[in-house]
Protein backbone atom coordinates (compact mmCIF):
# COMPACT_ATOMS: atom_id res chain seq x y z
CA UNK A 1 0.00 0.00 0.00
CA UNK A 2 1.34 3.31 -0.85
CA UNK A 3 1.18 6.32 1.63
CA UNK A 4 -1.26 9.11 0.54
CA UNK A 5 1.62 11.61 1.20
CA UNK A 6 3.54 9.89 -1.02
CA UNK A 7 0.99 9.55 -3.85
CA UNK A 8 0.18 13.25 -3.56
CA UNK A 9 3.78 14.22 -3.97
CA UNK A 10 4.29 12.32 -6.75
CA UNK A 11 1.36 14.07 -8.48
CA UNK A 12 2.73 17.43 -7.77
CA UNK A 13 5.72 15.72 -9.33
CA UNK A 14 4.40 14.88 -12.26
CA UNK A 15 4.06 17.79 -15.85
CA UNK A 16 1.66 16.62 -18.10
CA UNK A 17 1.26 18.29 -21.51
CA UNK A 18 -1.14 17.53 -23.36
CA UNK A 19 -1.03 18.31 -27.59
CA UNK A 20 -3.22 17.28 -30.95
CA UNK A 21 -1.17 15.36 -33.82
CA UNK A 22 -1.95 17.43 -36.67
CA UNK A 23 -1.44 16.88 -40.39
CA UNK A 24 1.47 17.71 -41.14
CA UNK A 25 2.96 15.72 -38.47
CA UNK A 26 2.54 12.34 -40.24
CA UNK A 27 3.92 11.15 -43.77
CA UNK A 28 2.68 9.06 -46.56
CA UNK A 29 3.21 5.93 -44.64
CA UNK A 30 -0.12 7.46 -43.17
CA UNK A 31 1.53 7.86 -39.09
CA UNK A 32 3.91 10.47 -37.56
CA UNK A 33 6.93 10.93 -39.14
CA UNK A 34 9.30 9.42 -36.55
CA UNK A 35 11.16 12.52 -35.82
CA UNK A 36 8.10 14.33 -34.60
CA UNK A 37 8.13 12.57 -31.67
CA UNK A 38 11.34 14.53 -30.62
CA UNK A 39 9.08 17.75 -31.83
CA UNK A 40 5.97 16.59 -29.55
CA UNK A 41 8.49 16.32 -26.38
CA UNK A 42 10.18 19.67 -26.90
CA UNK A 43 6.77 21.32 -27.11
CA UNK A 44 6.56 19.55 -23.44
CA UNK A 45 9.81 20.48 -22.32
CA UNK A 46 8.90 24.12 -23.32
CA UNK A 47 5.42 24.45 -21.64
CA UNK A 48 7.07 22.36 -18.65
CA UNK A 49 9.90 25.28 -18.71
CA UNK A 50 6.79 28.58 -18.75
CA UNK A 51 4.13 26.60 -16.72
CA UNK A 52 6.04 25.16 -13.79
CA UNK A 53 9.47 26.62 -13.99
CA UNK A 54 8.23 30.07 -15.19
CA UNK A 55 10.87 30.35 -17.60
CA UNK A 56 9.23 31.17 -21.30
CA UNK A 57 11.65 30.47 -24.39
CA UNK A 58 12.14 34.37 -25.45
CA UNK A 59 13.55 34.52 -21.97
CA UNK A 60 15.80 31.88 -22.07
CA UNK A 61 16.60 32.56 -25.48
CA UNK A 62 17.66 35.97 -24.83
CA UNK A 63 19.30 35.29 -22.08
CA UNK A 64 23.18 35.54 -21.68
CA UNK A 65 24.50 33.90 -19.35
CA UNK A 66 24.61 30.08 -21.16
CA UNK A 67 22.54 27.85 -23.05
CA UNK A 68 21.29 23.80 -22.52
CA UNK A 69 21.96 22.06 -25.75
CA UNK A 70 20.51 19.09 -26.16
CA UNK A 71 23.68 16.43 -26.46
CA UNK A 72 21.59 13.14 -26.40
CA UNK A 73 18.26 12.21 -27.75
CA UNK A 74 16.67 8.88 -28.14
CA UNK A 75 12.77 7.61 -28.10
CA UNK A 76 11.06 4.33 -28.39
CA UNK A 77 8.18 4.48 -30.16
CA UNK A 78 5.54 1.53 -29.14
CA UNK A 79 2.18 2.22 -31.12
CA UNK A 80 1.27 3.83 -34.54
CA UNK A 81 0.03 7.38 -33.57
CA UNK A 82 -2.47 9.43 -36.35
CA UNK A 83 -3.72 13.08 -37.29
CA UNK A 84 -5.89 13.97 -34.92
CA UNK A 85 -4.75 11.79 -32.10
CA UNK A 86 -4.62 13.49 -28.86
CA UNK A 87 -1.39 13.14 -26.47
CA UNK A 88 -0.94 13.52 -22.82
CA UNK A 89 3.31 13.80 -22.46
CA UNK A 90 4.29 13.71 -18.76
CA UNK A 91 8.20 14.77 -18.54
CA UNK A 92 9.59 13.52 -15.26
CA UNK A 93 13.32 14.17 -13.95
CA UNK A 94 15.76 11.02 -15.00
CA UNK A 95 18.65 12.44 -13.75
CA UNK A 96 20.79 15.25 -12.55
CA UNK A 97 24.26 15.76 -12.45
CA UNK A 98 26.82 18.88 -11.58
CA UNK A 99 26.47 20.23 -15.34
CA UNK A 100 23.80 18.49 -16.60
CA UNK A 101 20.27 17.04 -16.46
CA UNK A 102 18.11 14.23 -18.45
CA UNK A 103 14.48 14.43 -18.65
CA UNK A 104 11.97 11.01 -19.54
CA UNK A 105 9.09 11.77 -21.09
CA UNK A 106 5.98 8.92 -21.77
CA UNK A 107 3.35 9.68 -24.77
CA UNK A 108 0.19 8.58 -24.33
CA UNK A 109 -2.64 8.39 -26.25
CA UNK A 110 -5.65 8.34 -24.03
CA UNK A 111 -4.41 5.01 -21.80
CA UNK A 112 -2.25 3.63 -24.78
CA UNK A 113 1.58 3.80 -24.13
CA UNK A 114 2.54 4.96 -27.79
CA UNK A 115 5.88 5.98 -26.80
CA UNK A 116 8.80 7.27 -24.48
CA UNK A 117 11.63 9.40 -24.64
CA UNK A 118 14.73 10.25 -23.03
CA UNK A 119 16.84 14.06 -23.19
CA UNK A 120 19.96 15.14 -22.14
CA UNK A 121 21.21 18.78 -21.21
CA UNK A 122 24.25 20.15 -20.48
CA UNK A 123 24.75 24.01 -19.28
CA UNK A 124 27.67 25.65 -21.18
CA UNK A 125 28.70 29.12 -20.56
CA UNK A 126 27.79 31.24 -23.51
CA UNK A 127 30.83 33.00 -23.59
CA UNK A 128 33.92 30.39 -22.79
CA UNK A 129 31.62 27.63 -24.80
CA UNK A 130 32.83 25.34 -21.48
CA UNK A 131 30.67 23.52 -19.19
CA UNK A 132 29.27 25.41 -16.32
CA UNK A 133 27.38 24.06 -13.25
CA UNK A 134 23.60 24.05 -13.05
CA UNK A 135 22.25 27.26 -12.01
CA UNK A 136 21.00 26.85 -8.73
CA UNK A 137 17.12 28.07 -9.22
CA UNK A 138 16.91 25.62 -11.92
CA UNK A 139 18.40 22.72 -10.30
CA UNK A 140 15.78 23.28 -7.79
CA UNK A 141 13.03 23.67 -10.24
CA UNK A 142 14.16 20.33 -11.74
CA UNK A 143 14.33 18.11 -8.85
CA UNK A 144 10.67 19.33 -7.73
CA UNK A 145 10.19 16.87 -11.06
CA UNK A 146 11.85 14.09 -9.78
CA UNK A 147 10.29 10.92 -8.84
CA UNK B 1 -25.52 50.59 -35.36
CA UNK B 2 -25.28 47.33 -35.54
CA UNK B 3 -28.41 45.41 -34.74
CA UNK B 4 -27.64 43.03 -32.13
CA UNK B 5 -28.31 39.69 -33.85
CA UNK B 6 -26.75 40.78 -36.46
CA UNK B 7 -23.89 40.99 -33.88
CA UNK B 8 -24.91 37.58 -32.39
CA UNK B 9 -24.62 35.62 -35.92
CA UNK B 10 -21.04 36.79 -36.50
CA UNK B 11 -19.97 35.45 -33.38
CA UNK B 12 -21.83 32.05 -33.66
CA UNK B 13 -20.19 32.31 -37.14
CA UNK B 14 -16.30 32.84 -36.21
CA UNK B 15 -14.29 30.00 -35.77
CA UNK B 16 -10.80 31.03 -33.72
CA UNK B 17 -8.20 28.64 -32.65
CA UNK B 18 -5.84 29.44 -30.23
CA UNK B 19 -2.61 27.85 -30.94
CA UNK B 20 1.27 28.48 -29.33
CA UNK B 21 4.00 29.40 -31.14
CA UNK B 22 7.10 26.83 -30.22
CA UNK B 23 10.66 26.47 -31.03
CA UNK B 24 10.99 24.41 -33.40
CA UNK B 25 8.75 26.88 -35.76
CA UNK B 26 11.45 29.68 -35.83
CA UNK B 27 14.48 29.77 -37.36
CA UNK B 28 17.96 31.15 -36.94
CA UNK B 29 16.94 34.87 -37.84
CA UNK B 30 14.81 34.57 -34.69
CA UNK B 31 11.13 34.38 -35.77
CA UNK B 32 8.94 31.88 -37.49
CA UNK B 33 10.22 30.66 -40.65
CA UNK B 34 7.56 31.77 -42.87
CA UNK B 35 6.27 28.85 -43.97
CA UNK B 36 4.97 27.87 -41.00
CA UNK B 37 2.21 30.47 -40.98
CA UNK B 38 0.60 28.13 -43.53
CA UNK B 39 1.15 25.30 -41.14
CA UNK B 40 -0.54 27.15 -38.34
CA UNK B 41 -3.36 27.70 -40.44
CA UNK B 42 -4.09 24.19 -41.65
CA UNK B 43 -4.07 23.18 -37.95
CA UNK B 44 -6.54 26.24 -37.29
CA UNK B 45 -8.44 24.72 -40.37
CA UNK B 46 -8.58 20.84 -39.25
CA UNK B 47 -9.47 22.03 -35.58
CA UNK B 48 -12.83 23.59 -37.50
CA UNK B 49 -13.18 20.40 -39.27
CA UNK B 50 -13.30 18.22 -36.59
CA UNK B 51 -15.03 20.73 -34.13
CA UNK B 52 -17.17 22.70 -35.95
CA UNK B 53 -18.31 20.50 -38.85
CA UNK B 54 -17.80 17.11 -36.83
CA UNK B 55 -15.29 15.37 -39.26
CA UNK B 56 -11.94 14.47 -38.03
CA UNK B 57 -9.06 14.32 -39.96
CA UNK B 58 -8.58 10.79 -39.87
CA UNK B 59 -12.06 9.96 -40.98
CA UNK B 60 -11.25 12.65 -43.80
CA UNK B 61 -8.07 10.61 -44.74
CA UNK B 62 -10.23 7.18 -44.42
CA UNK B 63 -12.86 8.47 -47.21
CA UNK B 64 -13.15 6.87 -49.96
CA UNK B 65 -15.08 9.23 -52.08
CA UNK B 66 -13.34 12.72 -52.55
CA UNK B 67 -10.38 14.79 -51.44
CA UNK B 68 -9.81 18.02 -51.32
CA UNK B 69 -6.67 19.80 -52.26
CA UNK B 70 -5.49 23.53 -51.37
CA UNK B 71 -4.71 24.56 -54.82
CA UNK B 72 -3.17 28.19 -53.42
CA UNK B 73 -2.30 29.48 -50.49
CA UNK B 74 -1.31 33.30 -49.32
CA UNK B 75 -0.19 35.00 -46.45
CA UNK B 76 0.86 38.35 -45.80
CA UNK B 77 2.73 38.92 -42.56
CA UNK B 78 2.98 42.13 -40.77
CA UNK B 79 4.40 41.48 -37.22
CA UNK B 80 7.06 39.47 -36.75
CA UNK B 81 6.36 35.92 -34.46
CA UNK B 82 8.58 34.50 -31.84
CA UNK B 83 9.06 31.43 -30.32
CA UNK B 84 5.98 30.88 -26.85
CA UNK B 85 4.17 33.69 -28.00
CA UNK B 86 0.13 32.65 -28.25
CA UNK B 87 -1.79 32.99 -31.34
CA UNK B 88 -5.35 33.19 -32.13
CA UNK B 89 -6.20 32.25 -35.71
CA UNK B 90 -9.72 33.03 -36.80
CA UNK B 91 -11.21 31.37 -40.06
CA UNK B 92 -13.99 32.66 -42.34
CA UNK B 93 -15.21 31.93 -45.52
CA UNK B 94 -14.03 33.67 -48.04
CA UNK B 95 -15.93 32.53 -50.87
CA UNK B 96 -17.90 29.39 -51.86
CA UNK B 97 -18.46 27.61 -55.90
CA UNK B 98 -19.38 24.89 -57.02
CA UNK B 99 -16.59 22.64 -56.43
CA UNK B 100 -14.26 24.64 -54.49
CA UNK B 101 -14.78 27.07 -51.53
CA UNK B 102 -12.07 29.64 -50.25
CA UNK B 103 -10.85 30.27 -46.32
CA UNK B 104 -9.63 33.46 -45.11
CA UNK B 105 -7.83 33.56 -42.00
CA UNK B 106 -6.74 36.47 -39.28
CA UNK B 107 -3.86 35.91 -36.96
CA UNK B 108 -3.41 37.81 -33.79
CA UNK B 109 -1.30 37.85 -30.85
CA UNK B 110 -3.36 39.95 -28.41
CA UNK B 111 -4.71 42.70 -29.98
CA UNK B 112 -1.71 42.90 -32.70
CA UNK B 113 -2.67 41.40 -36.08
CA UNK B 114 0.40 39.68 -36.97
CA UNK B 115 -0.64 38.03 -40.07
CA UNK B 116 -3.54 36.94 -42.65
CA UNK B 117 -4.28 34.45 -45.35
CA UNK B 118 -5.90 32.75 -47.42
CA UNK B 119 -6.56 29.19 -48.94
CA UNK B 120 -8.66 27.40 -52.13
CA UNK B 121 -9.90 24.04 -51.81
CA UNK B 122 -11.30 21.80 -54.68
CA UNK B 123 -13.29 18.89 -54.34
CA UNK B 124 -11.88 16.19 -56.57
CA UNK B 125 -13.39 12.61 -57.18
CA UNK B 126 -10.82 9.73 -55.59
CA UNK B 127 -11.21 7.49 -58.61
CA UNK B 128 -12.19 9.61 -61.62
CA UNK B 129 -9.50 12.85 -59.76
CA UNK B 130 -12.04 14.92 -61.81
CA UNK B 131 -13.60 18.17 -60.00
CA UNK B 132 -16.66 17.11 -58.14
CA UNK B 133 -19.49 19.62 -56.54
CA UNK B 134 -18.96 20.00 -52.72
CA UNK B 135 -20.99 17.73 -50.64
CA UNK B 136 -23.97 19.21 -49.50
CA UNK B 137 -23.41 18.86 -46.01
CA UNK B 138 -19.96 20.39 -45.91
CA UNK B 139 -21.68 23.44 -48.15
CA UNK B 140 -23.87 24.14 -45.75
CA UNK B 141 -21.52 23.95 -42.84
CA UNK B 142 -18.75 26.10 -44.80
CA UNK B 143 -22.12 28.81 -44.83
CA UNK B 144 -22.56 28.61 -41.08
CA UNK B 145 -18.44 30.27 -40.83
CA UNK B 146 -19.42 32.66 -43.87
CA UNK B 147 -19.65 36.19 -42.43
CA UNK C 1 12.90 34.17 -84.39
CA UNK C 2 14.39 34.32 -81.29
CA UNK C 3 18.35 36.19 -81.54
CA UNK C 4 20.79 33.87 -80.20
CA UNK C 5 22.16 36.93 -77.94
CA UNK C 6 19.03 37.25 -76.36
CA UNK C 7 18.10 33.56 -75.36
CA UNK C 8 21.94 33.36 -74.12
CA UNK C 9 20.77 36.13 -72.01
CA UNK C 10 17.40 34.42 -70.88
CA UNK C 11 19.71 31.40 -70.19
CA UNK C 12 22.36 33.01 -67.95
CA UNK C 13 19.45 34.99 -66.32
CA UNK C 14 17.85 31.40 -65.09
CA UNK C 15 18.60 30.33 -61.89
CA UNK C 16 17.74 26.39 -61.31
CA UNK C 17 17.60 24.23 -57.69
CA UNK C 18 17.37 20.93 -57.73
CA UNK C 19 16.17 19.14 -54.61
CA UNK C 20 14.56 16.02 -53.56
CA UNK C 21 11.30 15.29 -51.97
CA UNK C 22 11.75 13.89 -48.58
CA UNK C 23 9.29 11.47 -46.71
CA UNK C 24 9.03 14.25 -43.88
CA UNK C 25 7.62 16.98 -46.38
CA UNK C 26 4.98 14.23 -47.12
CA UNK C 27 1.85 13.86 -45.08
CA UNK C 28 -1.03 11.37 -44.80
CA UNK C 29 -2.41 12.32 -47.89
CA UNK C 30 0.40 10.46 -49.57
CA UNK C 31 1.61 13.86 -50.94
CA UNK C 32 3.74 16.79 -49.82
CA UNK C 33 2.03 18.92 -47.62
CA UNK C 34 0.98 22.03 -49.21
CA UNK C 35 3.17 24.48 -47.05
CA UNK C 36 6.64 22.28 -47.78
CA UNK C 37 6.08 23.73 -51.01
CA UNK C 38 7.34 27.35 -49.25
CA UNK C 39 10.22 25.12 -48.14
CA UNK C 40 11.18 24.23 -51.07
CA UNK C 41 10.98 27.73 -52.59
CA UNK C 42 13.07 29.07 -49.78
CA UNK C 43 15.92 26.60 -50.63
CA UNK C 44 16.45 27.64 -53.34
CA UNK C 45 16.72 31.40 -52.76
CA UNK C 46 18.82 30.23 -50.04
CA UNK C 47 20.95 28.43 -53.09
CA UNK C 48 20.80 31.20 -55.00
CA UNK C 49 22.14 33.44 -52.58
CA UNK C 50 24.81 31.90 -52.21
CA UNK C 51 25.81 30.39 -55.46
CA UNK C 52 24.96 33.01 -57.66
CA UNK C 53 24.58 35.86 -55.39
CA UNK C 54 27.84 34.83 -53.22
CA UNK C 55 25.88 35.53 -49.98
CA UNK C 56 25.58 32.45 -47.36
CA UNK C 57 22.57 32.76 -45.13
CA UNK C 58 24.97 32.46 -42.50
CA UNK C 59 26.82 35.59 -43.77
CA UNK C 60 23.25 37.91 -43.54
CA UNK C 61 22.51 36.08 -40.72
CA UNK C 62 25.48 37.53 -39.05
CA UNK C 63 25.31 40.95 -40.69
CA UNK C 64 24.34 43.89 -38.90
CA UNK C 65 22.88 46.60 -41.04
CA UNK C 66 19.23 44.66 -42.05
CA UNK C 67 16.92 41.95 -42.50
CA UNK C 68 14.74 40.73 -45.23
CA UNK C 69 11.32 39.77 -44.01
CA UNK C 70 9.07 37.91 -46.56
CA UNK C 71 6.13 39.85 -46.27
CA UNK C 72 3.83 37.80 -49.06
CA UNK C 73 4.24 34.79 -49.76
CA UNK C 74 1.81 32.90 -52.61
CA UNK C 75 2.21 29.46 -54.38
CA UNK C 76 -0.51 27.34 -56.78
CA UNK C 77 -0.27 23.89 -56.86
CA UNK C 78 -0.88 22.47 -60.02
CA UNK C 79 0.23 18.81 -59.34
CA UNK C 80 -0.06 16.52 -56.86
CA UNK C 81 4.08 16.10 -55.52
CA UNK C 82 5.21 12.41 -53.98
CA UNK C 83 8.50 11.40 -51.48
CA UNK C 84 11.16 10.60 -54.11
CA UNK C 85 10.54 12.87 -56.57
CA UNK C 86 12.68 15.23 -57.80
CA UNK C 87 11.92 18.59 -58.95
CA UNK C 88 13.94 21.64 -60.56
CA UNK C 89 13.31 24.91 -58.81
CA UNK C 90 13.43 28.39 -61.22
CA UNK C 91 13.71 31.52 -59.37
CA UNK C 92 13.72 34.82 -61.74
CA UNK C 93 12.87 37.93 -60.71
CA UNK C 94 9.71 39.30 -60.66
CA UNK C 95 9.55 42.88 -59.98
CA UNK C 96 11.96 45.28 -58.03
CA UNK C 97 10.91 48.67 -56.00
CA UNK C 98 12.91 51.21 -53.89
CA UNK C 99 12.98 48.73 -50.87
CA UNK C 100 11.56 45.37 -51.89
CA UNK C 101 12.06 43.34 -54.50
CA UNK C 102 9.58 40.12 -55.59
CA UNK C 103 10.63 36.71 -56.65
CA UNK C 104 8.75 34.00 -58.95
CA UNK C 105 9.27 29.99 -58.78
CA UNK C 106 8.25 27.55 -61.18
CA UNK C 107 8.42 23.88 -59.93
CA UNK C 108 9.07 21.12 -62.14
CA UNK C 109 9.07 17.46 -61.83
CA UNK C 110 10.79 16.50 -65.56
CA UNK C 111 8.49 18.26 -68.03
CA UNK C 112 5.68 18.48 -65.41
CA UNK C 113 4.67 21.89 -64.10
CA UNK C 114 3.72 21.26 -60.86
CA UNK C 115 3.59 24.33 -58.48
CA UNK C 116 4.05 28.12 -58.55
CA UNK C 117 5.32 30.63 -56.03
CA UNK C 118 6.07 33.98 -55.30
CA UNK C 119 7.44 35.78 -52.36
CA UNK C 120 7.84 39.51 -51.35
CA UNK C 121 11.03 40.58 -49.60
CA UNK C 122 11.30 44.03 -47.73
CA UNK C 123 14.11 45.66 -46.74
CA UNK C 124 14.20 46.85 -43.26
CA UNK C 125 16.96 48.24 -41.30
CA UNK C 126 17.92 46.35 -38.28
CA UNK C 127 17.91 49.27 -35.35
CA UNK C 128 15.39 51.24 -36.86
CA UNK C 129 13.04 48.12 -37.89
CA UNK C 130 12.11 51.02 -40.44
CA UNK C 131 12.16 50.37 -44.51
CA UNK C 132 15.31 51.15 -45.92
CA UNK C 133 16.25 51.75 -49.78
CA UNK C 134 17.64 47.73 -51.21
CA UNK C 135 22.09 47.80 -50.95
CA UNK C 136 23.03 48.43 -54.25
CA UNK C 137 24.96 45.50 -54.61
CA UNK C 138 21.56 43.21 -53.91
CA UNK C 139 19.55 45.34 -56.91
CA UNK C 140 22.42 44.48 -58.91
CA UNK C 141 22.54 40.89 -58.06
CA UNK C 142 18.63 40.61 -58.34
CA UNK C 143 18.43 42.39 -61.79
CA UNK C 144 20.94 39.38 -63.22
CA UNK C 145 17.87 37.15 -62.43
CA UNK C 146 15.44 39.15 -64.64
CA UNK C 147 13.71 37.54 -67.36
CA UNK D 1 48.78 -2.02 -42.15
CA UNK D 2 45.61 -2.89 -43.25
CA UNK D 3 45.11 -5.14 -46.01
CA UNK D 4 44.15 -3.48 -49.37
CA UNK D 5 41.51 -5.62 -50.01
CA UNK D 6 40.02 -4.94 -46.40
CA UNK D 7 40.62 -1.44 -47.24
CA UNK D 8 38.60 -1.24 -50.54
CA UNK D 9 35.98 -3.81 -49.30
CA UNK D 10 35.59 -0.76 -46.39
CA UNK D 11 35.18 1.70 -48.71
CA UNK D 12 32.87 0.03 -50.74
CA UNK D 13 30.30 -0.98 -47.78
CA UNK D 14 30.30 2.70 -47.08
CA UNK D 15 27.51 4.65 -48.03
CA UNK D 16 27.62 8.35 -47.79
CA UNK D 17 24.74 11.12 -48.56
CA UNK D 18 25.73 14.52 -48.22
CA UNK D 19 22.91 17.92 -47.78
CA UNK D 20 22.76 21.37 -46.79
CA UNK D 21 21.75 22.45 -43.66
CA UNK D 22 18.75 25.11 -44.47
CA UNK D 23 17.31 27.89 -42.58
CA UNK D 24 13.83 25.70 -41.81
CA UNK D 25 16.32 23.16 -39.83
CA UNK D 26 17.54 25.80 -37.32
CA UNK D 27 15.56 27.55 -35.00
CA UNK D 28 16.22 30.66 -32.95
CA UNK D 29 18.91 29.44 -30.51
CA UNK D 30 20.50 29.53 -34.10
CA UNK D 31 21.82 25.99 -34.58
CA UNK D 32 19.78 23.24 -35.87
CA UNK D 33 17.14 22.59 -33.83
CA UNK D 34 17.70 18.99 -32.33
CA UNK D 35 15.00 17.23 -33.97
CA UNK D 36 16.18 17.85 -37.50
CA UNK D 37 19.34 15.58 -36.95
CA UNK D 38 16.84 12.92 -37.26
CA UNK D 39 15.24 14.46 -40.49
CA UNK D 40 18.73 14.26 -42.04
CA UNK D 41 19.36 10.59 -41.38
CA UNK D 42 16.34 9.61 -42.30
CA UNK D 43 17.30 11.37 -46.02
CA UNK D 44 20.51 9.76 -45.88
CA UNK D 45 18.35 6.45 -45.55
CA UNK D 46 15.71 6.87 -48.42
CA UNK D 47 18.41 7.44 -50.59
CA UNK D 48 20.58 4.48 -49.27
CA UNK D 49 17.15 2.55 -50.44
CA UNK D 50 17.11 4.52 -53.78
CA UNK D 51 20.44 4.68 -54.68
CA UNK D 52 22.49 1.03 -53.13
CA UNK D 53 19.47 -1.04 -52.59
CA UNK D 54 17.22 -0.08 -56.14
CA UNK D 55 14.15 0.75 -53.56
CA UNK D 56 12.50 3.97 -54.43
CA UNK D 57 10.65 5.56 -50.84
CA UNK D 58 6.97 5.98 -53.37
CA UNK D 59 7.93 1.88 -54.17
CA UNK D 60 7.96 0.79 -50.53
CA UNK D 61 5.16 3.06 -49.37
CA UNK D 62 3.08 1.48 -52.10
CA UNK D 63 4.31 -2.02 -51.45
CA UNK D 64 1.47 -4.33 -49.80
CA UNK D 65 3.68 -6.98 -47.67
CA UNK D 66 4.99 -5.13 -45.06
CA UNK D 67 6.46 -2.20 -43.27
CA UNK D 68 9.47 -1.04 -41.35
CA UNK D 69 8.55 1.16 -38.63
CA UNK D 70 10.99 2.58 -36.60
CA UNK D 71 10.91 1.15 -33.41
CA UNK D 72 13.70 3.28 -31.67
CA UNK D 73 16.01 6.17 -32.89
CA UNK D 74 19.07 7.83 -30.67
CA UNK D 75 21.03 10.67 -31.57
CA UNK D 76 24.33 12.15 -30.15
CA UNK D 77 24.88 16.04 -31.11
CA UNK D 78 28.68 16.28 -30.85
CA UNK D 79 28.72 19.95 -32.40
CA UNK D 80 26.46 22.71 -33.08
CA UNK D 81 24.60 22.99 -36.95
CA UNK D 82 24.51 26.01 -38.93
CA UNK D 83 22.84 27.30 -41.96
CA UNK D 84 24.32 26.67 -44.66
CA UNK D 85 27.22 23.81 -43.73
CA UNK D 86 27.40 20.85 -45.62
CA UNK D 87 26.61 17.91 -44.16
CA UNK D 88 28.01 14.47 -44.93
CA UNK D 89 26.08 11.68 -43.38
CA UNK D 90 27.64 8.19 -43.71
CA UNK D 91 25.14 5.31 -43.17
CA UNK D 92 26.29 1.93 -41.50
CA UNK D 93 24.76 -1.72 -40.77
CA UNK D 94 25.15 -1.83 -36.63
CA UNK D 95 22.94 -5.52 -35.71
CA UNK D 96 20.88 -7.54 -37.99
CA UNK D 97 18.22 -9.76 -36.66
CA UNK D 98 15.49 -12.01 -37.63
CA UNK D 99 12.95 -9.40 -38.02
CA UNK D 100 14.74 -5.85 -37.35
CA UNK D 101 18.01 -4.21 -38.77
CA UNK D 102 19.77 -1.35 -37.12
CA UNK D 103 21.92 1.61 -38.57
CA UNK D 104 24.20 3.67 -37.51
CA UNK D 105 24.92 7.45 -38.89
CA UNK D 106 28.00 9.50 -38.52
CA UNK D 107 27.64 13.53 -39.97
CA UNK D 108 30.18 15.42 -40.19
CA UNK D 109 31.18 18.97 -41.50
CA UNK D 110 34.07 18.69 -42.83
CA UNK D 111 36.59 16.70 -41.03
CA UNK D 112 34.34 18.16 -37.93
CA UNK D 113 32.48 15.04 -36.25
CA UNK D 114 29.03 16.95 -35.50
CA UNK D 115 26.76 13.51 -34.42
CA UNK D 116 26.09 10.06 -34.35
CA UNK D 117 22.86 8.31 -34.38
CA UNK D 118 20.95 5.18 -34.82
CA UNK D 119 17.95 3.62 -35.58
CA UNK D 120 16.09 0.21 -35.21
CA UNK D 121 13.60 -0.36 -37.82
CA UNK D 122 11.64 -3.99 -37.70
CA UNK D 123 9.48 -5.57 -40.00
CA UNK D 124 5.81 -5.67 -39.74
CA UNK D 125 3.04 -7.72 -41.63
CA UNK D 126 0.92 -5.48 -43.71
CA UNK D 127 -1.93 -7.38 -42.45
CA UNK D 128 -1.43 -9.34 -39.56
CA UNK D 129 0.48 -6.25 -37.91
CA UNK D 130 2.75 -9.16 -36.43
CA UNK D 131 6.65 -9.42 -37.12
CA UNK D 132 7.85 -11.19 -40.34
CA UNK D 133 11.59 -12.13 -40.84
CA UNK D 134 13.47 -9.96 -43.07
CA UNK D 135 12.85 -10.21 -46.56
CA UNK D 136 15.99 -12.28 -48.04
CA UNK D 137 16.68 -9.55 -50.66
CA UNK D 138 16.85 -6.93 -48.15
CA UNK D 139 19.20 -8.83 -46.05
CA UNK D 140 21.67 -9.59 -48.44
CA UNK D 141 21.58 -4.99 -49.17
CA UNK D 142 22.06 -4.42 -45.69
CA UNK D 143 24.82 -6.75 -44.84
CA UNK D 144 26.17 -4.74 -47.88
CA UNK D 145 26.98 -1.99 -45.84
CA UNK D 146 28.20 -3.75 -43.03
CA UNK D 147 31.50 -2.86 -41.93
Amino acid sequence: MFDKQVILAIIKAMFTYTTKVRLHDTDAAGIIFFANQFKFIHDAYEELLEKKFAQGFQAILKGTRYFQPIVHAESDFKAPVFAGDKLAITVKLHSIGKTSFSLEYTLKRAKTLVGTAKTVHVTVDQKTRKKIPLPSNLRRSLISISK
